[in-house]
């Protein structure tokens, strides 16, 4: 019989996560019903939205029940099936949960990969998973971008923005310009991803933020996409331009915050400026993940699109894991590798 | 020779505008140029955004300058014309100065009225000027409703918001419900200008507010159309519907802040409800003014649209009843008259 190690929320984190947390316990395998995949994981995304599901509060998702495995999105290999058309062997995706094996139904969200066309199943949760298709849909869908449009993308080192910025950049944005923490993304985000410029926001007021989003572009931007919040989103609303679109996509500078809550203290400036601000929730466009996959993949053989991935190791190391999301310390998308 | 009194500004308000901030002068008024008009300004609108354009920073407009009579709109009669089109004695209209006589540019913003078509002369400064324009516009385009629709309206009993719940009402909400200040202003909401119910924001904190709201909105709210800011701004993010449409009229309770900017701290709800917030002015419209003043003038007519004005007297009380707008001290729709 095989044993399973399962990685549980035990208690809604106060601020950051902490060890006592979470347990990480090991329970042997049911047998696989009917209907049912079993399903070996081998990597786990570890993205910021996690933080959100641990909190006991109404939001796109429910919170993530206490005393059950973290949900998350995983990438693994068929040990056992009971459906038709899914054989032992296979790549397969899917939010799941953060565990070693997961008895999965095969509907909706979990789907077979053809690991022989992709440079590594892994990209089923970077480039093309969650956080390629936030970028895509998130810019497309909600940014509206038009040719020749400045465009400013905050995390722009991160999973999502890097791609972000070069979406832009392909359907046809006139000047990409990134918000990154420290000297070594920005050149990253600059030099791998093609941004035409980067600001380390770090240590910096919003007015420092602001006056130096200007130098870059002094007739304002035509859209933000905003993954951070507090003061870099505010120094973006400083310089809007007319009719600008906001896509808020995360907040990730507010989710461990325990005190109040930051928000957009310069919302006067969508006045100023009639410019609109939307979130955007990836899941709303998953029946169109297939051509977004497809579009994107091209771009990745044509060399067009570049990712990276920072895979750390072992699901005893998850919140260690986890918490380079909020210290920044991950070069690419963060992933967890399950098996040794 | 007329004499001209004129409400100059003359210092920058630091927080709440005093009278040391304007100063009240009295001059001879020059000869009519040639292609202007000399017109009497009997009323004046006394508009929140006239706080905004007291401050020196970058905004839609540019700031007052120092020294120079407060903008404002204005409605009067002609006293001399030098142009073909107007004559003496006709009922005209305007984006002016707060002064006795203004010497008029017939071009863009200024238009003959035909004052006896409509109740009152004072209605282009209210029901059909620039506050119900914003009202008509900033629902009709920028809230994007569509029949059905739960409607929420702060600042409901002021001349913006009022109009906003009626036209909400004729176009097809289902439910629409309005947020003031004081049991009075929340009893007008509801039996005078038709709003399904009132709420009081007076003395609640945010927690509050939103259980109101939920109570009476228990699926969200499709619509907020938002004047206010603050508090009641952050209430209705945390009871809005999927897609929910946020139009962003004005941030009234921010007007007078010296500190740091409230803003909007529940934001994240956007991303929750996949919602928009759209800043809207009225300025963008007004070469579509005529075909609204037609259809709200019908509503006018056939008793669907109802709409109140508070006429304080005198330019020497300019200030005070200025004042009023952050009060709240008024019942309808601010102005000044200028004329005994």
């Amino acid at each position: 019989m095989l044993e399973n190690r399962r990685f549980l929320l035990m208690r809604r984190p106060n601020g950051v996560p902490v060890a006592e947390d979470f347990r990480l316990i090991t329970e042997p395998l049911p047998e696989l019903p009917e209907g049912r995949l079993l399903v070996r994981n081998h990597y786990v995304s570890l993205d910021p939205a996690m933080r959100g599901w641990m909190d006991d509060k109404p939001s796109y998702f429910p919170p993530i029940p206490l005393g059950t495995a973290m949900r998350g999105g995983t990438v693994g290999v068929v040990v056992e099936s009971k459906v038709p058309d899914i054989k032992a062997g296979e790549w397969v995706y899917g939010f799941n949960s953060i565990e070693d094996y997961s008895i999965a139904d095969p509907a909706g969200y979990f789907k077979v990969i053809n690991a022989a066309e992709v440079p590594s199943p892994t990209v089923y949760l970077s480039v093309l998973g969650a956080a390629g298709m936030t970028a895509y849909f998130g810019y497309l869908r909600v940014c509206e971008p038009v040719a020749g449009d400045v465009v400013l993308v905050s995390g722009a080192a991160g999973a999502v923005g890097s791609v972000v910025g070069q979406i832009a950049r392909i359907k046809g944005a006139s000047k990409v310009l990134g918000i990154a923490g420290g000297p070594e993304k920005c050149a990253r985000v600059v030099d791998r991803y093609g941004f035409d410029a980067a600001i380390d926001y770090r240590g910096k007021t919003v007015e420092q933020l602001s006056a130096e989003i200007r130098e870059l572009a002094p007739q304002g931007v035509n859209i933000v996409f905003e993954n951070v919040g507090g003061n870099v989103l505010d120094a973006a609303l400083n310089n809007l331009a007319l009719n600008a679109r906001i896509g808020i996509c995360g907040l990730i500078s507010e989710y461990n915050n325990v005190g109040g809550k930051t928000g957009a203290r310069n919302i006067w400036q969508l006045i100023v400026k009639r410019a609109s601000m939307r979130g955007l929730l990836v899941a709303d466009y998953m029946d169109q993940f297939p051509q977004a996959v497809e579009e994107m993949a091209g771009w990745l053989r044509t060399g067009q699109l570049k990712y990276d991935e920072h895979i750390e190791h072992g699901i005893e190391n998850c919140l260690s894991a986890f918490l380079r999301l909020f210290s920044g310390d991950k070069d690419g998308k963060l992933l967890l590798k399950l098996v040794p």
